[in-house]
């Protein structure tokens, strides 16, 4: 590194001194920091957490983790997005049920919807006398989905601060329909994902998974079609040995496996789906 | 609140009392906060930085702020993402022209375009001899967009965390074939959002922005299709006039007419685009 950058870098807070919290890069990446990434560890030790405490999560805290979300970026600040807590019983049971009975889904202390949402763009839409033709377009989909997800991931980064846990629930999309009839969405909404909240039981340990070399998924300049991960194969076949997980297959197996028609359990409607609701029809 | 509730927010680090920090809060919703924010202020305080110090930021930052976003959940951790970082002057000048020319993509000391990537996957179905016809489905490129959306915001909460400042690129999909070209994306991958990056220029002020009431965006247990948005149309009046916005629109009418056809700047043709690019095909 040139000077001017290392005087830079030590001004910014970083230096080329691996850094003493440096194991969060070390479980990503499978080696040492090659900078200084103290500053930035607490946003490098996420982890699913499927096993919670009986800890109650208040709704005060609540309150002030949906601020976190609200405060994320949204696209022309149309806030194309919503959510909607679960927490009855036996409605909780039901979401459970239509997201492929996962345990945490059913047990977290708060369970959270997160939807794309047309609807309060349609009605302000109405009462100014415009058609709302561009919501049918499929950028205003990815908008949408965009602002949704900005909106979680704040939310979750403020809830880990904090100490709590989160698992993200993909499945809320297995049983779109059914998850309309349950949260009473009207046309112009449609479910995108879940997410459990609580804090972690400490009994449970949730490791950091390894992620793709940073080289695999930040290019410089331009794209580069030549696919190389590195020693992550390697990496992810240890660590699901380390976490009992049966099979020997590598990252790059189970992957490519995974994206054949035969793994979408229920998904492949979405399309259709999201169009009857109003979404990317065009 | 009950007594219970009260207590376990107290022990969650929460109390009834505003806290000293709550400023942010009150520019969200326009009155003090219920709760005490104080914790999980850092997260509310975000706001769209479009001017930068000559303050430089350097590589070993961006490193580390990379690992942020790599540790953000991913859908069965296939990482069905990446990002583009454009620095060259005369490609970040293109990247401008096709981003409606906005100053904050020319001048900002850092570009991301993060993308939609499904080419590392269908590489790695390939090799095990598995067609990827589960890409093919609006399912993944739903989570192709959840993934790209929650690495950038949780490299963004890193960013922030620092003091730098940021600003979102939805225009990044005004153009989506140029931004292929310039980007030399393959099949299988599409552009989605840039992201500037920079210290903020300490002379230019950047509000936060008031956001809808919570009540209009949080539903418990379901969804209510009764459009409320308490008075967000007058205190963003009151916004749009202290930044000397011109119009006196609230913001319903500006978004009720942003919706109809004539302002989709380009991206009236991204389903045909995502769509030849080998997404959301069925």
């Amino acid at each position: 590194m040139a000077n001017q950058e290392a005087q830079d870098a030590a001004a910014a807070g970083v230096s080329e001194e691996p850094g003493p919290l440096g194991e969060a890069w070390v479980a990503r990446y499978g080696e040492t920091p090659p900078v200084d990434v103290a500053e930035v560890d607490p946003f490098l030790t996420h982890r699913s957490v499927r096993d919670f405490s009986d800890r109650p999560v208040p709704r005060a805290l609540v309150t002030a983790l949906v601020a976190a979300a609200q405060s994320a970026a949204t696209s022309s600040n149309l806030q194309t997005w919503s959510v909607v807590s679960v927490q009855d019983p036996v409605r909780r049971a039901e979401v459970a049920r239509l997201c492929a009975d996962q345990r945490q889904v059913r047990n977290a202390p708060w369970f959270f919807a997160f939807v794309a949402d047309h609807h309060r763009l349609a009605h302000a839409a109405s009462r100014v006398g415009e058609d709302a033709l561009g919501l049918d377009y499929c950028e205003f989909y990815t908008m949408a989905v965009i602002d949704a997800a900005l909106a979680a991931e704040r939310m979750v980064c403020a809830a880990e601060s904090l100490g709590l846990g989160i698992c993200y629930i993909g499945a809320l999309r297995n049983d779109a329909e059914g998850v309309k009839g349950l949260l009473n969405l009207p046309e112009r909404v449609v479910g995108l994902f879940g997410l459990c909240l609580g804090w972690p039981d400490p009994n449970v340990a949730n490791p950091i998974k390894p992620r793709l070399p940073q080289s695999s998924v930040w290019f410089e300049e331009e794209y580069d079609p030549l696919v190389g991960i590195g020693d992550y194969d390697d990496r992810m076949s240890r660590f699901y040995a380390e976490q009992g997980m049966k099979g020997d297959a590598t990252w790059s197996m189970r992957s490519g496996r995974r994206v054949d028609e035969h793994h979408l359990t229920g998904r492949e409607a979405l399309l259709k789906f999201i169009q009857e609701q109003g979404f990317s029809r065009r």
